[in-house]
């Protein structure tokens, strides 16, 4: 594995454990100011902030437990992408049945010039799971 | 523009054309033999002999008009990612009420050795709409 493919790898498991942790600082670091999340039956997610925003709200209700497994990471000089599929237990800090949804993403991922990679374009196709978690 | 992002441009206008036209022949060249598609609740269509078997059988019962708009292009060497917002608009051959599906796609191109781009992934994020085309 290249030290390039060994940050990206790196980046989605500190993100994993800071979204585990209900901790959203540490994600503002992992993604480009101008990220775009791109979802099914949304207009895109457009800046980190407007991630962040929904990101926070949505700790405040939930505990959530993502676990990922990479199927395909690809480093193209100061680009990669990154296909990934996962799966998230939402359980509700209040109580309540917990869901869970899963699927794949495709991610672009930028290199930026002080060498760390962030996210740049996400394309996030999670669906409900038909059973609960 | 440059001559790589003219040929992306081409690609798209290529399976649009074809698939308006009904005719899938062309597609077959637009795609690599490993190229996977990603959609919410499947799993990974793999291989363009899998796309191709799905979209002649749609083609018997659809005429399918598709008008897609280029968001963002950004070529990386001999790969490429594009995001593009699509609306397909399906009609049934033997009557009924047409259905349109829109929202964006994410896909990796590649630049292959005879120097044409072909689809490498596609992350596809396509519901229906909510009123009648």
């Amino acid at each position: 594995m290249t030290p390039d493919e060994q940050a990206i790898r790196d980046l989605i498991a500190a993100w994993n454990r800071a979204t585990a942790a209900g901790d959203a600082g540490p994600l503002l670091g992992l993604m480009a100011e101008d990220v775009v999340f791109l979802t099914p039956g949304q207009p895109p997610m457009r800046g980190r902030e407007a991630f962040m925003a929904g990101f926070q709200a949505a700790l405040k209700r939930f505990r959530i437990s993502p676990e990922s497994e990479v199927q395909e990471l690809q480093v193209m000089g100061d680009w990669a992408y990154c296909w990934t599929h996962i799966a998230v237990t939402m359980t509700p800090i209040n109580g309540g049945a917990a869901a869970r949804r899963s699927g794949n993403t495709l991610t672009i991922l930028r290199k930026q010039s002080d060498g760390r990679w962030v996210i740049f374009r996400d394309a996030n196709m999670l669906t409900a799971d038909a059973r609960a978690a």
